[in-house]
């Protein structure tokens, strides 16, 4: 069958169809800047889901931030292993940082079961006990985020930045409004959408900026 | 802050949110029976995109095949790291099942080296030497999504069924497009969308089903 079979070529090919359709469906459409542009792209190429355009909220100096602390070795923490499979790994490697989930984590599972709190928010508490910078990219659950902004507000836990991308019906929209009311640095999707896959497409999409 | 904590209570919410915004939005909307209407709510349920109400397609015998194939200690080989990470391996497990991704490996890497091909064509290529009965679960790859249906055609491949559900500009509409057209049992995502997130919650769907 005659099918593009080069991996590059597939990515530079998805990229120029991405912004035809932008040119077609939305002519008036601009760009912040250059890296806003490579993430909102990422996540479009991520999901096929043109409403990032206007969905994908990032703070003033988020990117400066996460680019700053992955070049200071920060850690990554993620909520799911699902998030954490889809970061390029090589790029983390080969920068010194580090990228963890707790979330199946024996200790965060008493944790949890102890304070009767989600093992999400237990591995929040988990992470905020260890040393150097720190990148939460939460895809999937809110707790966490709210987790880190509780941490965060009461000064137990210094957060570089906040990907925020929780998607679902249940309390992901309003933990990712109350993230934007923090002056945490942020990258969020407004409403339901988001998740795991998205995180990890925009964490990837400033390393591959860098 | 008061946001629901309990995992469980989160999930029950969600699916009544769901129906009620289907009532709401499609009033006229109809399962075809409870089996489709599990997996498409859990493909909201993981994207909050109601797009899946329409584009989400079961062929006849598709989940009576992976139900079947799961009760039979089938391995599910996934198309990426980010799909295996989302099955739940724990019902797998208690199945007695196999969850593989080649991706990744050695082996694979100089295999598409070699023949100039994806590492995901090559994946699917060191599959098909394994024994016993094997389910197809793709997310990301078109060219993988290619790879079963010729080899399958060329009967060097057995196959159980297929969930193909590769998002994406090149290819990936096409992909699912030759898919339908095989006598392979399928579940797609017609179009571009799709995803690993997708992928592995269709699979949960029929595992939480059995």
């Amino acid at each position: 069958m005659g099918y593009i079979k080069n991996p590059m070529m597939i990515e530079n090919k998805s990229f120029e169809i991405i912004q035809g359709i932008i040119d077609e469906i939305r002519p008036d459409y601009k760009f912040k800047n250059d890296l806003e542009e490579k993430i909102i792209k990422r996540a479009i190429h991520t999901t096929a889901d043109f409403e990032y355009l206007d969905i994908l909220k990032i703070s003033e100096i988020a990117v400066e931030k996460i680019s700053n602390a992955l070049k200071n070795k920060a850690t990554i923490y993620t909520d799911t292993n699902m998030a954490l499979s889809g970061i390029n790994k090589r790029k983390l490697d080969a920068l010194g940082c580090k990228y963890k989930c707790f979330v199946s984590d024996e200790e965060v599972a008493k944790l949890a079961k102890e304070k009767g709190i989600t093992r999400s928010m237990a591995a929040v508490e988990v992470a905020s006990k260890e040393e150097g910078k720190k990148v939460f990219v939460l895809g999937n659950a809110p707790t966490a985020l709210y987790k880190v902004i509780e941490m965060h507000n009461t000064k137990q836990l210094e957060v570089e930045a906040v990907v925020g991308v929780p998607v679902g019906f249940v309390g992901a929209e309003e933990s990712k409004e109350a993230l934007e009311k923090t002056d945490i640095p942020f990258i969020i999707s407004k409403g339901r959408k988001g998740g795991s896959n998205l995180a990890a497409a925009i964490i990837n999409a400033i390393l591959y900026a860098m």
